[in-house]
């Protein structure tokens, strides 16, 4: 038996990435995987649960020690998702011109996260990593660990670290955010369950760049996000 | 200021690689990181302690929790070092030529290793993760996560993704055990204090197949191991 291990965050791209998954595989060779590495919208997880029970899927967490992703230096990489640094109020792509590393960057998390689950995908005996990035993670160098030349880079030592018996695939990586709720909103994925919110609280904040772009791909389909924003005139 | 985060097992390559980089480098600007991931010979991180200490340079241990690389299904991926697998008493070339997989390749180790350094080397702002993997690793597929293409893959996934910020070296990669251990004699790396045995237990047991290895290395420069082996034939 081999497993696809998909990397949840409970968030719209990878949650649409489960349902595309579904489309022609059965729930039980299917793992979602979400990792707690100290990230204040921990509730995510708890979103990636609730979709991964909708669509019958097992669900794994995984905590990585938080101090990995911590500054520890003037010079270090800080992360607005993982320490009290404030969270911006801005597109990614106003952030990415207007600053060398996001905020929102959190020290080559996906490196991490892409290993561990390969890991565990061996652990089945191997078969698939699948990652929801999108070149709106990519644009700009928003996210470095989001881009075609990561993954490509990801893919290669995967394939061969691993007697090629994992092969990751990111089939999102050219797609727009726009693209992927085109997409979901076909496939029915249930994204009033979603969380993309970098803020923690009750329910999403709706002016941190994630929930910008989320409510921008809504609107672009002509749709409206089924999840209640604080803020009310989103 | 920037890091070189050395992976250090407590064994014969990484003590070397240490050894060479406080050539032309201060211990202040370098630090030594283990990792805990189930191996029965944990014991290996107490004797990087000690080098580490014997070199002055800081030394941080990291757990990973063990599940990780556990076996979970009969196509799975098992290892001698952190399952009830007997050790085998073999050179690497032996079982190389009588099995697939390596007993003793724990899935993805490396790239999870790799992946926890950077992330750490970020934390200081970036520089340089080092890895002691050489050609006798990676000959004849023992171990794939040693391979110069997976440790290029890796180099190009660390570069993109850390927004240039960090590196990843792999100086012994075309390197043989014997090459190594003629360096270090030259550079008078304390090879008393290291321990490379597979097994857990007092001293090592000379059987292993990195015992096996080492003490050839040992042979071919006309030198003897300094520690002491359970085997007292060796």
């Amino acid at each position: 038996m081999s497993k696809i291990v998909v990397l949840h965050s409970g968030g719209l791209d990878s949650s649409t990435l489960l349902g595309t998954f579904l489309q022609t595989t059965p729930p039980s060779e299917i793992l979602t995987l979400s990792i707690l590495y100290g990230q204040k919208h921990d509730r995510e997880v708890y979103a990636a649960e609730r979709i991964s029970e909708f669509y019958h899927v097992e669900h794994e967490v995984f905590r990585i020690p938080s101090p990995v992703f911590q500054v520890r230096s003037e010079e270090g990489t800080p992360s607005s998702l993982t320490d009290d640094a404030e969270m911006p109020h801005q597109t990614y792509d106003e952030l990415s011109t207007s600053v060398g590393v996001s905020p929102t960057y959190v020290p080559f998390r996906n490196g991490n996260l892409i290993s561990i689950a390969t890991s565990i995908c061996l652990a089945y005996g191997g078969g698939i990593v699948a990652t929801g990035v999108h070149a709106e993670d990519s644009r700009n160098w928003a996210y470095p660990d989001c881009t075609p030349e990561f993954i490509g880079g990801m893919q290669n030592a995967i394939y061969v670290g691993t007697y090629h018996r994992v092969r990751l695939v990111a089939p999102f990586q050219y797609m727009m955010k726009s693209d992927i709720v085109r997409l979901g909103l076909i496939l029915k994925v249930p994204y009033e369950k979603t969380w993309s919110c970098y803020e923690g609280g009750d329910s999403p904040c709706g002016e941190c760049p994630t929930c910008i772009e989320r409510l921008e791909a809504f609107r672009v389909n002509g749709a409206t996000d089924p999840v209640s924003y604080r803020r009310t005139n989103v």
